[in-house]
């Protein structure tokens, strides 16, 4: 009998009526012929609300506190869904992390998971129930109970699938699944069938935000595949795999835009060790997020280094950089806001040559200036202006020919953009 | 050191302010030389939030799955007070009912404590730890999460006082003790600094909802005393003990009011055995709660069963008992709603004869006419007119000098009610 993990995220059981929808889609899935693990997220807000009123109580609320308050998010939407469930004439069951079996580290708000333990799900799935695990929470060897980070029902889903050796992980949320670029910027972006684990985590971290990088690496790791698929539509969604060599067919996969981000460069830095570690560990002090960080060829003992944050903590950083400055003797700090970083992904770079040039000749060609650079093995990142953010999204897109990689049946060809 | 467990209600804990009050008083307690258990409520509202949202979902939600939805409204509270404590500076941290070691029967949303290992409290404590415990539930031997009932964390504070030794148990809530009488009817109505475990659960029964009634009859069962005091005020509240001698003075210690109750009287019922079996079981199957229950003595191998149910239930009632009449040959079923029951309670009944006949004639002198009788050991109660209630209680108060039983300080003498 197949074994699906199915993962539903806060939008799907926002309300009572989706969490119904949800329940119905067990129930079917089940009735079907399949043995039914589901991982829910706390309905849509609560996480966020139970944050809020944690900081009105203390500004730096206790980490163990913390992780009993969020999961309690967790703990109400799987009652509720097995609820539903057993309302429909199904029988279901609910577990907490820690009875699921998982099993994390000590650190609390952001947990690893350590190891699972599946064998109660497994006898629950023996007895015919639809096992509802709550996510994004495990529990310490000691019973502590801990949560696994933004977004870490993603990781609670692809762990159980691989621990539980699941036949299909899917992951429903409310995008159709994984697109060459945001289909609000890109009018013919199209959906993509499948991709490498590797892909989608660079356009995760790449700010397309359909999965939690840690449950991508996760799924690498240990070979889970999974689906992405919407909680809201019938239709396939996709399907994030090991690489394969027919997959180095296509050039690029998809463009990803991280918005409103700042850059800074602390310029005439001495080419010496140390001074950069001294830079940014006064960065990280103030938990100041450091995205790309670019130093190029020191040039007369002097070098520029170069790095973006998002635009929020511009003021904060460039507070807690005037004094690292002088400190370490560089000839000064600009910076700049209002920029965006456009990254193209897809592991046909490493035998296509020529993808960045053809990039920045396209960028050119639509007079949008570079700004900075930074590549991976499978990734070209560059630095443009915000104001030109879209209209480079839409060029690139044209240019790698993305919108033709897959003819939708559903949806006519729109024209390429301009 | 002397140990104390305080109990904050949901009302107490309701905002973030008020959270950070109970935390001031949590600190103070122990600054003063204390090892403080406390037992929280969920905040105001949530419990009945959470209730409302499982009805959308499920006309009968799964009674397992209720009560791991609706312990998420502890586990956020103590999470929070926990924050609150330590955000000035004390040290706390929380414990589940389960982590508290109270085991309960599997008997789910309504289960009973079957025993306590306060075990790690007790290192806790040895830890200079606050320890903020969950109200209202506790875990099955197989782990599952109960809950005790409405109220319960009444229970949870009076059990935890009694399995810890606890020199005190205060109960906190938004009301400044017991009083003789409700002080909205009753304008001079007293606080009580004293009252019997018996009394107390005489007046909860009899509708004025100070305190769970099982928590009280656990507390007489294990000898807890404990206090009933505002969570707003410094002043000392009521304390609930064994009755003493002295206690016995007083001829009535307080007046309950149960309003909004329906009157049913089933006519001519035959004074056989089984046939008023018959008649309270249907009622029971409809899940309607009876309250007082009266039968006189047969005439003529006839009687008539009279009882109480709450007024909302009246309609049901009637259609249920209907057919049951004439299955058991009865001649008629009498039926009136706007009713009121009012109860005079005190251990003092017992040695003062007299006092059936003194408040009988009190109501008499009033206008007011009974309709049924029935009496306990400690308690008298009378069903009167719903319009005739407030009154009744005031002549009835006076009557018995409550108001003068302990003279204010804060408050001067009003005049006896007319």
């Amino acid at each position: 009998m197949r074994l699906v993990v199915q993962k539903y995220g806060g939008t799907s059981v926002g309300t009572p009526e989706r969490i119904r929808n949800v329940a119905r889609r067990l129930v079917e899935t089940q009735r079907e012929g399949c043995r039914v693990v589901a991982v829910i997220s706390a309905m849509a807000g609560v996480t966020d609300e139970l944050i809020k009123l944690a900081r009105e109580i203390s500004a730096h609320p206790t980490e163990r506190e913390l992780d009993i308050l969020l999961a309690t998010g967790e703990h109400a939407a799987v009652a509720l869904t097995v609820m539903a469930v057993n309302a429909l004439g199904g029988r279901a069951i609910s577990l907490t992390g820690a009875q699921a079996g998982i099993l994390t580290d000590r650190n609390h708000t952001n947990a690893r998971i350590a190891n699972i333990s599946p064998k109660q799900i497994h006898e629950l799935l023996s007895d015919d129930y639809i096992v509802i695990v709550a996510g994004f929470q495990g529990q310490t060897p000691e019973g502590e109970t801990t949560t696994l980070g933004r977004g870490g029902s993603d990781l609670t889903a692809v762990a159980l699938a691989g621990a539980l050796n699941a036949d299909v992980c899917q992951i429903f949320t409310d995008v159709d699944g994984v697109f060459t670029c945001d289909p609000h910027i890109v009018t013919d972006a199209k959906k993509l069938d499948e991709l490498a684990y590797d892909e989608l985590l660079e356009m995760a971290s790449a700010g397309s935000k359909v999965m939690q990088s840690r449950a991508v690496e996760f799924a690498k790791k240990f070979g889970v595949e999974f689906q992405v698929r919407s909680s809201f539509k019938t239709s396939t969604g996709t399907i994030a795999k090991e690489a394969t060599p027919s997959m180095e067919d296509v050039v690029i996969r998809g463009i990803s835009l991280d918005r409103h981000q700042a850059k800074l460069t602390i310029a005439g830095v001495r080419d010496e060790p140390g001074v950069a570690g001294r830079i940014f560990s006064n960065v990280a002090a103030a938990h100041i997020i450091v995205d790309m960080i670019v130093q190029n060829a020191s040039i007369g003992g002097t070098t520029d280094i170069s790095f973006t944050i998002h635009e929020d903590e511009l003021e904060n950083a460039r507070k807690i950089l005037m004094p690292v400055v002088s400190e370490v003797g560089a000839k000064r700090l600009n910076t700049a806001g209002s920029v965006a970083k456009l990254s193209v992904v897809g592991i046909g770079m490493r035998s296509h040559s020529g993808v960045a040039a053809r990039m920045f000749e396209c960028l050119g060609r639509g007079g949008i200036n570079i700004q900075l650079v930074s590549t991976s093995e499978i990734k070209i990142a560059v630095i443009i202006d915000e104001k030109d953010a879209e209209r480079a999204a839409q060029l690139i897109h044209a240019e790698f020919g993305l919108a033709r990689l897959m003819p939708a049946a559903s949806t006519p060809e729109p024209p390429s953009a301009s």
